[in-house]
């Protein structure tokens, strides 16, 4: 789309003289001690050693099976299995880069290997014998394989399958299993899925602060900083007076306040950062770090356009992710179950089966169609419903909807439901109040201590079947004075948010927004039966190793 | 690359039933009640209003330039400059979207307006006049122009110049200006090129975690963690035991170690991560929250191989940089200078037409040749150069390179130059040992402590003109015994990184990788003056407001 003068430029220097490759021994900075041919020709030239920037990294497997047949080829990787024949040894490669392992067949034994030895072998692609799962393995002579990182017996990723809780135990090497490979592979795509879309819609990436001196979420929920002082880590004053002049520092919990004051000079913006709750939680779907997408888009007054937005941004993003590692983990995941579990090694074919189809179909649910309904339309449902359970925590008008209630309601409509318009008092000062209060039908509970008020805010949570809730949003408060009324209701200390007030004040437009919690997204997509499971390095309550 | 498959399915299931658009008052979610066509022609269908997904958001003012002359058009945005004539209004609009600012004609006297003013026209996009600035401007008539957001005369981005110290006060307001726009919109541009360079690449992205029990970095540069007790925020074991059954927690300094977890899995990793460092320090250079480039790649074993990696990268990344916002601050960043600055307010034509020449040529150098020397060569350079000043800080081998010494090596080659193996003494135990120590000839001044000890560590940095090291990075070590004796050797505590040594332990294969700060390469590119303001919202030293 741009920018021929400077790329013109920058091509005309990538054509210009070509600099010697450089390497250590006859890298010189003089005149006379260099032997660069670029320094000997070129007289004007200063008279260094280059980097050339000619990118020449080792093939990845990927890559290695998109060459033709009878290629020869290096490939590296890591032992998955290995079997010795008389004549043949047999060996499984894998480098985590594609579903597929690569088959090695040496025409003779090989010393030194092991599940886990990493290998770099030199051999000619050909196809496979017919009736096998892959249709290309590599031919190698005994002494064209190398062993370039050795392993040994003690090496707690054998063969055998492992529990998902005992692969939590090892953290630092689970990534080298083919599950916890393709979940990464499969966080990766949604990834690039969820950034492209924002770039093709013009979007504004922003890096919003972790550190922040926000109060403006419970105390008890989130995490403190300390900061260095001349002393020590305290002094009277507070934790964090002596660095960052101010006694409290946090972890932040949502960047939406700050991709606010950008929104009023950028009306489409977004950020993918980490987050941090404190909840002493062993819940599947919390972490105490979790990647959170959000967005804010100005000049919009329409509720119904950042549910588009939303559902337009879900479908993009699970239609990208390779089908090949869906289907490979719905083959792997059953196996996994915990060493507790009542399935634990009992996987046959026909759970394998049901997996892989269910699989598909949470992918497929989320690419087609989302139904919308209000808060006081799930209420009435969830309260008439001839099929509805007893419900833990009462169901009515006023009260919030508690996760029985969500994946009951989702489960029953069958795909995405956006659920909208809730009580203000469930919510945040900052979301928009709707101009008519709602209408609740006389078949609906009611909370009496709303004394009949039914007013809503302009808002939605989106609940997906067999997860729950996967992202929300709303429109915000434009008006300043109305902003600042409901931040005195909502007991805040408001001289500390007048800078939030300011970008009302001057110039304060329509505008509404979302948070996506991608770690729930990625659990969906794998089948992973947590969100321990789709993070490189999780945080949650007690667990901090590494 | 892929996935006919799926995409197929969920293409299907777009083209399938059209859901009728949802709106608050007949959306529905019984039989009877429903409004939605899709429910009354498809009595198979849940009879849910449903989000369409069909993305309507407001045209941005790039979008609008794009539309062929004489179109009629919506426009949002916000008020820069005004200019009330007898018959017409002149109105400058912007909306952070282009370089661009959007005139808009009215012809007739607009009531309510004001710099800051948020604003909706409809008009008729028209040629500009002969001689102006812009070929197009937006007509209207003044019941066309709405005021969405109202501001007024105390907004402080009045049309006059603001140094750049006033500012960074006003940092919920400064995106609002022209130079912190472009500067968002390079920072952008910068962040996409190096997220494709490398997914073009075939990296697996990585969230390497924030929170981390790794004690590899001195105490005194680090942020610890508070968690919420049964108590409160203390307790006797430690500040986080309670929360995460460990007494200190940090923030990260680096993702390195983490992405040494996944290239044992998947050779080609990397992450874009918040990075902290309680340094207390104003430098231009430094903040306490930074964005960090981190890469790491297995099986190679040449430097040179990472050098070229990062040339290619580097280059890559700012030849996408869009040129007319390069230019843009190039006019506006010397007009910032702060209060007490002796060009404050002194900006004429020839100055300014120097800092134009002066941004082209820091994007063209970085686009260009790098040069490369060993640090043996690089203190030869220093200690013999006729034109070296008389340094603060000894020239030595064996001492650490300066930022004085960075300053003047980068200025003489004129270029980007990368400096490598360094001794071991002055870097991380992680970094891989030189084979072959350095030949020292006989004019480098040696530090007499290391008793002729020249041991070197494959490593490097590369070290910028205008700015010093922009990146830095090294293969490490990946041999287990060789790692322990390092780390006992640094005054490690061995016990607490058995999952690092694991990594070589089983099947660790060569690897190594680099940081980039992010934000300093920000910094170059647009010319600012310093990394606070290049960050949406800067922490650094006694600074965390918002």
């Amino acid at each position: 789309m741009m920018r021929t003068g400077l790329q013109l430029a920058s091509r005309a220097s990538r054509r210009g003289p070509v600099f010697a490759r450089a390497s250590r021994t006859t890298r010189s900075w003089t005149c006379t001690r260099s032997q660069s041919t670029a320094a000997a020709t070129s007289p004007e030239h200063p008279p260094f050693a280059a980097s050339t920037g000619s990118l020449q990294l080792p093939s990845t497997i990927s890559q290695v099976l998109d060459r033709p047949l009878q290629s020869e080829v290096v490939v590296h990787g890591w032992i998955k299995t290995l079997r010795a024949q008389k004549e043949h040894t047999f060996v499984q490669v894998s480098d985590g880069t594609t579903a597929q392992n690569l088959q090695i067949v040496v025409d003779g034994p090989v010393k030194g290997l092991q599940t886990g030895t990493a290998l770099t072998i030199t051999g000619t692609l050909q196809p496979s014998p017919p009736g096998l799962k892959q249709s290309v393995e590599l031919h190698a002579k005994p002494e064209q394989v190398r062993v370039v990182g050795a392993c040994d017996a003690s090496y707690p990723l054998q063969k055998k399958r492992h529990g998902v809780d005992f692969l939590r135990e090892i953290t630092h090497l689970r990534p080298r299993t083919n599950t916890f490979a393709a979940a990464a592979r499969v966080r990766n795509d949604l990834f690039f899925s969820l950034h492209n879309y924002f770039a093709h819609h013009g979007f504004l990436h922003l890096h919003t602060p972790i550190l922040t001196a926000s109060d403006c979420e419970g105390a008890g929920e989130t995490f403190e900083i300390l900061a260095p002082t001349e002393a020590g880590y305290t002094n009277r004053e507070g934790p964090c007076s002596d660095y960052f002049g101010t006694p409290r520092v946090n972890l932040t919990v949502s960047g939406q306040l700050h991709l606010e004051m950008f929104a009023h000079a950028h009306p489409r913006v977004y950020t993918f950062s980490p987050s941090f709750r404190a909840e002493k939680t062993l819940s599947t779907r919390h972490l105490a770090e979790f990647a959170m997408l959000e967005a804010e888009m100005t000049f919009i007054d329409d509720l119904d356009t950042l549910l588009d937005v939303t559902t337009a941004m879900v479908r993009d993003a699970v239609t990208t992710v390779n089908p090949a590692d869906l289907e490979l983990l719905a083959q792997l995941v059953p196996q996994l179950a915990s060493s507790g579990s009542p399935t634990r090694g009992k996987v046959d074919a026909a759970m394998r089966a049901e997996h892989v189809r269910a699989a598909m179909h949470r992918v497929e649910q989320l690419a087609g169609g989302y139904a919308v309904m209000t808060y006081t339309e799930a209420v009435q449902y969830l309260a008439t419903h001839p099929r509805a359970p007893k419900w833990q925590y009462p169901v009515r008008w006023g009260a919030d909807l508690q996760a029985e209630h969500e994946k009951f309601l989702a489960h029953q409509v069958g795909r995405p439901v956006y659920v909208t318009h809730y009580p203000r008092g469930l919510k945040p000062f900052y979301m928009l109040v709707d101009r008519v209060p709602a209408t609740v039908p006389a078949d609906v509970p009611v909370d009496p201590e709303l004394k009949g008020d039914f007013t809503t805010v302009a808002n939605y949570d989106l609940l997906v079947p067999d997860l729950g809730e996967l992202l929300g949003g709303s429109l915000r408060e434009h008006d300043a004075g109305a902003l600042e009324t409901a931040m005195v209701r909502a007991g805040l200390n408001v001289a500390a948010y007048q800078w939030y007030l300011d970008l009302r004040r001057y110039g304060g437009a329509p505008h509404g927004g979302f948070g996506l919690g991608f770690d729930r997204l990625v659990k969906h997509v794998t089948g992973l039966e947590s969100v321990r499971d789709v993070v490189p390095v999780p945080r949650y309550y007690r667990e901090c190793r590494y």
